[in-house]
């Protein structure tokens, strides 16, 4: 059954160089909008989902391509509020084989969103329309008066019985020096809050501080999510294991921890054509399953599925639809679809 | 010595979408215009036949496009008709790695070639002037009157001692519900008007309904061609077998029924740009190697490597010469021609 | 106060040669989508109502497509069923000076929209969400099917006191030989059932066969519509009369016939970029002032800057917020908005 | 009755920057391959003649490129040979309103017509094919090899019976200093050989050396252009009078000499989409009328359209069929042609 | 004889959208980099001189592509610095006719050159290099900082007999509320240092306060402008009077008051292509004009023709060489250079 | 510390067709400069120092192109003379897979650059402003006229003290029939003046006509540099050992030959993006390394890494900054920089 799920995030504008050319060697850029709300929103959308987005956007051209890219993708707009006078951006140069992508923002703490005024947005009424909303850990680093918006919307909606969602995605330039010492007691607050969190063992080590004699990333996983899940009380941990490969393919292992028990998608291994927003799909996969009682099994599976869908499309933003997931769940590598 | 090689098939208007976008993210297409006959016939005339298409485009500017871009491939036009409304069309939308490529078809059924009324072509004095004719089965599962103009066509050529060539390319979606009870009838009296005839032990089974307690696809092959050659009283018979393999690259094989003996080219393996149209390219190394009376192993290692050539370069029509072939069949992997 | 306004009609894929090649020059189209109820209705978005389009998309990727290109030009699509197989697509060169744009269509007829089965609308739960409802004379054009879906909604809008808007729209080509003869009951019956109608002197003469004996465009004009008005029952009649000339700009003056007067707008005259869709526009604006309560003075004037703004922005489809089209309606030529 | 008509001349690569950017802006090339020969030979085909191109092309990738680019032209490629090393190319930068557009050359003088060594082209065995030849003053500037061809060739149809056309396209940056007096033995060569010619009154004056008291174009016209025809038995005179305009339009008024009688067309004026062409449009427009035998006056009417609507398409080349030349002769401007 | 020349601005990132669509029917952007200093340096390195900047770029992708697009437009870098993090940007979205073109900013306040601190530059070691400095009124209004750079600057440059030259260029939206009240003690203190001065009477009315009786633009030019420069003691003081026109076309006529002596420039009329940066080519030439010592009416015919023909080509800066100025002040309107 | 390095050379124009069509596939072409010492200088430049190119290139639009292309990619201009007619161009096809790439050149015997008469270049001059000067095997190729502004140049900068950097770069279609023994004496002239040689073991054998017993690469290179080195005096020679492999990577190997040791660099292996200029990045390596006095091991590692990331950009010119080399040098594959 179709469930109401916002977001709270910043809509952030992708200017991409086309190619593989530097910025200075180029003249064109495609842009596109994005952000983690937008990405995982527009994945559960895709899945059947009605998917809100709570935002701010300038009232201006800009803002206007915004919220038009947001319906396309399949976002209601409802909950977005304009006002404000900036966007967020970032230039992306595509790297290949051992050259990395090169990402280049903005100043983008004075955008429509991280400038929000108290008062733009109205806690009860939105908690009252959605099942489930979700936060990331990127909006938490912004300042604070969006960490109060964040941690308000949070308490509003687990009043009312929603499922608070929350994505750790620890960005180090964001919160700059002592960065974690910062930002643990915001992380601990959010954790509290929340049903469904996207970590793993790293975010529990760095963000958390907490410690660990193991050495193999798979056993640092399980002695430290259930401490986690426990502390704070996490119905579901989920996360991935990520390698990157020199024939620029990569491997994607999906957990989920839950009733004390860890489970694990297979290991996948596929060639990758946009390096950006394969986590969101991944969450958007974990939500979903939790949101229609899969099988845990199958949720991982699916969640995995989900996020190497992503790393095949054009942007950010996922494009697969259920039946997709589904279907490169079971058939073996494709050719063409007549 | 060149020939005179017609194929008779429809032409279609490919609308791709460029890169890897899908058609609700990007907003242009590239268009060319191909099918199964222009690919064949388009690859023997840049061998040095004179190559003619017999198709049916409708008086707009559509099918001005459609004949000036079958001219640029080489193509003569003295035996297209002009007449009816409509060109076929199909979209493509590239797949990458895992994700598959997508066809959406047009309603094709009303083009100008699938409505070419009776007294359309003039199967005697079209049979007059060539060596050698090609069909295909997609033709064939369109409608009742465009397979009497085909089997028609084809007893004119045959009775002045043309060549008969036959590509089997069943496609499932074309046939709808028991297609292959449908089809079967129809096949059967193409491979007994036809020299030579593209097919492979799938083909045998499905469309002819031959069985076989072989399991491997070489020994079924073995079992299965030798019968259908002998009981429809086929010269040569040849097709390929295919594998993909999930670093984007494709493995290929192709063999050679003739002389109550198989011949088979080298496998080989190589990355894959475009993966529509190398069967055509394979049927144009055949149909070259038999007119131009190759030894058969130079025919099968010929047409292996238009095949796969035909795989690397833009579109569905294969672009290689005759040199460009026989120079890669003794060549190292390609760098840069000064 | 923003109106719940739907229109019924078809979406039309709109594939147009970029700059002014032709077709058998370039090799790649821009494509969007548009028709006569996606322009008014997304114009009526821009101007603050909820536009609903009652229609029918295939559900395959071209359908997809249509679906977000309509969501992100501010459409809702709750009203919007999925089925069938194809969409009607049209090709557009454009033209240059002296050279005529011109427009090659598909075979509509088989589209998901004109092949929608009975029981695809629910006539009275739609009539029931909506204000207003907008039909055009091509969708009576079709066949009987889809005419009949127009009258049974037409009347179930009327029967609950919605507003019924009818525009007169007549191209030659889509009914064929003895084509007005065959339109006129089709036309008598929706004009019954309309409330404003979009029309000029030609549609009275031409397909309600009416005659005068003036020779002048407005004489004919206002001895016609008062006429069409009085015998339909009709409470709003609005058409528009143009121009064009010789250095590429078109002139257009807009009228409102209502309470037995007529209101006529300045004759506007423009540089024009896309011929396409100014009707439409012009429609919108008048529906926007009739719902609004726009002195009928004022209506003429936004229509029919409504109407030469949709000819300065690129493809069918207006672009134009209310503020854009009172700001045109007041200042004097453009330069740069900093 | 269709005729085998062909040109002899130079087939030029052309290289363009898009829209409206100098070379030292842009990056990127639209190319396309065109020339005198082309231009008349294509137009002529689109008019339905046979039409055949003389000249001589790199067996290299380039030269295939525009051999692939003529047939998609409807240029028969019989009577081309493949040799040498170069093809002629030039570059050309948009000009726009005040500001010219700019043509830069490459060093076309090694291209492979301009090598092209003695025992290239069969005269005889071309003149039996053919009904009427073209040739232009731009291939008589290069050089003495080329000469020899172009007046061998020109001999040997017309001892046949065939029409020599020739068009005296007087370059100066071609010719260099004391061009007029270098070119003038070569230009009287020709005009003696010729049936129809493409001049004017400054052709007369500057090439041939011809001097009048007249003031006004028109009368040194009537003085100069009769003299010329009695002089060199030449049976039909014919061009244009062009004037630019500060709004980007031209105007055009052709005329044709002809059993002593001067018959002009209407004098058009359009708006200009492309500066390059548009006087081959007008030569092949009267060889078309002359070989068809129409009323001088059409013809002169015919070839000024040609002339006109060839300024409103993309490239050097004219794109409109006879039926688009006779329709825009009696049209009004044009809209949308659905 | 060359002269060294800077100017002393911020670099724009200029992100257009191709062609005429909106920002929210678009998805591609082409960028450039200019501001008033890059126009009117780049211009004077067109006319031969050594063109300085003298501005702060990020230490990052942007800022590098920005320093290579300057270096292409023969710009010498040595005076540049690298620092902050970020490069102010616009947005332009191309009007047509009568809807105007709209430029909607990034927070620019924030940007490397707006925040460039104490000692950024070394004011005496500019000065000591440079024959002249330039600066705009649009730097004046960023914020003190910058301000102080500015006049530091210019009193550095004048006392060592350097040339200070200063546009007014007063833009409404940077000052905000009451601006012309904050904006004129700075703007009389550029002006009590400058030797030569763009404005006209607006200016002076507007921003110094000054009043006339005049209502005639070119009265109020000849009462206020004699006046301003005796108050401040300029030397020279240009500007253009501009009207645009129906048709796309735009009328400019340019004055020079030096001496107590008005002169004026012919009233060009001419097609415009790119709206933006055609006051900094106009002003480029009044400083060549004035460097090289012309006799002031060919300066202020330099000039207009300048600014009209930085409105004929792409972007923001005039890429006109003095030669093709020189040689479009003499010539009729262009055709084909060949 | 920064040094003045030019390098004497040609420039030539690069017309790239987009993606992986062919010439006779495609329309558009990409077009940037290049050349060895273009490649080598602009290299260079990015490491820090001040590069020079010394050439001649015409005055007209390609020239002030190439001009500005070069200024972009920081080389300075000063050394650069006007003149001569011609650019040098070379038409690329990208190849794909076992589909090789294609170079099509024009005839660059004329260009401005090959035509440069005696006094072009005031040697003496140059030589008191530059540290080292570079040049190349294909400059050697072209004419005396060519060869004898490279060995006086050559002369003037050892006198000087000054470093003499050759690139053997012997290419066979340049050089013709007997092509090595042509050009064995002016290899010897150039390597007697040269400090510095780019060369590996098949250059001493085919070049310089010396034989080796041994039948591995790795020895006959250890027996044979050696041997040049002492025959002709150099202090350090260089170069690449490569291989392809056919998923479209390459394996690349650099020595160092100095102080009579061989110094290797780790063998990489990488995904190749763009397969020209590597070999120009190694030698800008080595010469950098040389320069700044590296060890030995740094400078082979350095210049190795150089290499690899020149095939990981687009175009023939190495993008890289000495910070991405080093950081490219410690780290593992790379995924995205934020």
């Amino acid at each position: 059954m179709p469930k109401n799920i916002a977001a709270f995030g910043e809509v952030m504008m992708r200017l991409q160089v086309p190619g593989y050319e530097l910025l200075s060697q180029g003249n064109t850029l495609n842009y596109s909008f994005s952000g983690t709300g937008v990405n995982v929103i527009s994945a559960l959308a895709r899945f059947g989902h009605n998917g809100h987005l709570i935002t701010r956007l300038p009232a201006n051209p800009l803002g206007d391509a915004a919220a038009a890219y947001l319906r396309k993708l399949g976002i209601t707009s409802t909950l977005m509020s304009r006002g404000g006078s900036y966007i967020g951006m970032y230039f992306l140069e595509n790297g290949f084989g051992v050259r990395s992508s090169r990402v280049t923002y903005s100043n983008r703490l004075e955008s429509s969103f991280n400038t929000s005024p108290e008062g733009t947005y109205d806690y009860e009424a939105i908690a009252e329309q959605i099942d489930a909303v979700h936060f990331c850990g990127i909006t938490l680093a912004m300042n604070e008066v969006v960490r109060q918006h964040m941690k308000s919307l949070a308490r509003a909606v687990k009043q009312r019985g929603g499922t608070v969602i929350f994505d750790c995605n620890y960005r180090p330039s964001h919160w700059g020096e002592n960065g974690y010492e910062k930002a643990k007691p915001h992380y601990e607050e959010m954790l509290q809050l929340a049903d469904i969190v996207m970590m793993n063992e790293k975010d529990a080590m760095l963000t958390l501080g907490m410690s660990t004699d193991k050495v193999e990333r798979e056993e640092q996983l399980e002695e430290l999510i259930p401490a986690v899940a426990q502390q704070y009380g996490i119905h579901t941990i989920a996360g991935t294991h990520r390698s990157i490969h020199s024939d620029n393919s990569h491997s994607l292992r999906g957990f989920i921890f839950k009733d004390r028990t860890f489970t694990y998608s297979k290991t996948l291994t596929f060639a990758v054509y946009d390096r950006i927003g394969a986590g969101d799909a991944f969450a958007s996969g974990v939500i979903h399953g939790e949101l229609e009682g899969y099988p845990v099994e199958k949720t991982a599976q699916y969640a995995a599925t989900a996020g190497m869908l992503a790393h095949t499309v054009v942007g950010d933003t996922p494009m697969a639809s259920a039946e997709d997931i589904l279907r490169t769940m079971t058939q073996s590598v494709g050719d063409v679809e007549r």
